[in-house]
């Protein structure tokens, strides 16, 4: 018998990145430094104390998780204020549950993360993008006025952008955010990369007391390297949180996700001391590439996004090739390198000298 | 600012049952035995090797664990033809993701789970709801007549039956995925419970290789003592995995989520043991509820159905009150008590002759 699947989800293909097993993986921004044997150890000893009960169901709050996290995220932020999801995407499938759906739009600025789409596309809600400066920077004025013309329920802006590492300047963040609530919708500035900002560059958590509509979604996928743990959280009002509360699936977040979260947590310190190292790699990659003829995008993220290239393919097999994955993603002609260690970055530059012909590892 | 929280959602709670401290929990249908030190030391140590490389996303195909689930399953079910989520809830959901949606319409017949509604508002899926006979069979005939009336692209059907625990004849399982057949829709038998039927029950996994549009869905949470984990799955056509394939978050089950449940896989003899034990306490107190003149449904799951009480919520509260949590769900009248050890189910027992003055403990 033929399925009823939906019209839109016919001939699509499953989202992701190949998951192919290479030498030097830098291709879907994760963290390259595995947790420490002190880190595995507090997960091993947290996580047997929560399966000693794990017969019962969560805690469906996450209360002791929310708490650690407002902690962490500071700026005044309370656990009331803290929601919590297996990974961004549960939560930004949740924001889309209680604020977009049928009739609604929601609104983004292309380049940007591939997976809002598919978020409006799952939630049934319309989907309209705009676009940004060929620097990747967003122009206030055509966000403005895209916002007042689509009156979206929804505004999804990553700071830092993906794939480009573009960060909004506040006076951006504040200017779409009294656009988007004239309109009565949600600004969601998603701070997936957020840790790793340049010096100078803030946080939109300093705008969040003053700004009812504001939603600053954070992962601890990159800056804490837990990426196969799957935790995604937000700050927002609470009045936000619990609408979140209505739509999440009861119980979705499990006893030991919250357990591995918290024990993650109070290894902070480690965790973002290596997030330190990394923003140093990627500003020595950047001018590293820079150094070589590329064109580069600012980053205040773990990756960089570099080119231009005429045939960008050839260039990302090429790389492949000799052990070296990286991200085919952005505009034609651009690619994505995750920032690795030194060692796997030194295996970067020689493999794509050796590709292009062009400058010196 | 007033927040544009979607309007079907305006004014609702939070879906759950309160979470309250209390020396016997009978409420949530857990399985009361913790897992053993045997069990929480393999979780452990699993969990410490999946940390390692917990800074890596998790293998999105989750293969290893669909691997050992179709194992587990037996049937001739194939890894392909398993699918694993963060709990039956976000099975049921992307089900609805996949074949649900605008103008599309989910069926099932009151009393059931009433989590089914709420998966359908999540995914804008149109509502019907058919009936149960007195007894909370379900008569064919009108089943038939409502999949025919109202097309639905997705019938949900409990079996056994939350909360009554009446489990649905092969031949009626049969009946109802021709009828859905005929109207284009997938039949989903949600056997959360499957583990705790009565001898001479069988499985919808039965009927599963000769039924193209049958989805036949379980969780670890139940018979497997996971409720913690969160891990829920399902066996159907690889046809219809693929299409979940699509609409599921990329790397939505955890690694460590995946190396708890391949853990507890390891242990099912000692866990099914458990419910050998659950299912012969469950016969004696419908046994021991009849004696005292109660009405009770007939169950094949870890729950009892008992009534009817002319005023039910004071007789929750009673036993409440005496420490005893139970259920206040089902129809009007009726109670659901979870079965626990041998050691709750006589506190059970207790409380109820006190609330009461029926019968003996």
């Amino acid at each position: 018998m033929e399925l009823p699947l939906r019209e839109e989800l016919r001939g699509i293909q499953p989202y992701g990145a190949p998951q192919l097993d290479v030498p030097v993986a830098l291709n879907v921004n994760e963290n390259p430094y595995a947790p420490s044997e002190d880190v595995v150890a507090d997960v091993a000893r947290s996580v047997a104390e929560a399966t000693r009960s794990l017969n019962r169901y969560p805690d469906r709050e996450a209360r002791a998780l929310r708490e650690a996290l407002a902690a962490y995220l500071g700026h005044g932020v309370t656990a009331d204020q803290v929601w919590a999801a297996n990974g961004s995407n549960e939560v930004m499938l949740q924001l889309l549950q209680a604020f977009g759906g049928p009739g609604r739009t929601a609104v983004s600025f292309a380049p940007t993360y591939s997976m809002y789409p598919e978020y409006a596309r799952d939630t049934a809600t319309g989907w309209v993008v705009g676009h940004r400066a060929e620097d990747f920077s967003l122009d206030v004025e055509h966000a403005v006025s895209v916002v007042k013309e689509h009156r979206p329920t929804v505004v999804l802006l990553p700071s830092p952008n993906n794939p480009t590492g573009t960060a909004l300047p506040p006076d951006t963040v504040g200017s779409l955010a009294a656009a988007t609530a004239e309109v009565g919708g949600v600004l969601v500035i998603d701070e997936a990369y957020g840790e790793f900002r340049r010096a100078g560059t803030p946080s939109a958590l300093e705008l969040l007391s003053a700004t009812p509509n504001l939603v600053v979604s954070r992962t601890m996928s990159k800056a804490f390297a837990l990426a196969g743990a799957r935790l995604g959280y937000l700050a927002a009002s609470t009045e936000i949180v619990d609408a979140l509360r209505v739509v999440r699936l009861p119980y979705h977040l499990s006893s030991v996700t919250q357990a591995v979260a918290l024990a993650a947590l109070r290894h902070s310190a480690e965790l973002l001391g290596r997030v330190d190292d990394l923003r140093a790699e990627r500003d020595r990659t950047v001018d590293w590439l820079r150094a070589q003829g590329h064109d580069v995008a600012d980053s205040d993220a773990n990756f960089a996004l570099f080119g231009r290239f005429d045939d960008r393919h050839a260039v990302w097999q090429g790389l492949l090739d000799r052990g070296v994955l990286i991200r085919e993603t952005g505009p034609d002609g651009w690619l994505r390198v995750s920032i690795g260690t030194p060692e796997e970055m030194a295996a970067f530059r020689a493999a794509l000298v050796d590709v292009t012909g062009k400058g010196t590892p």
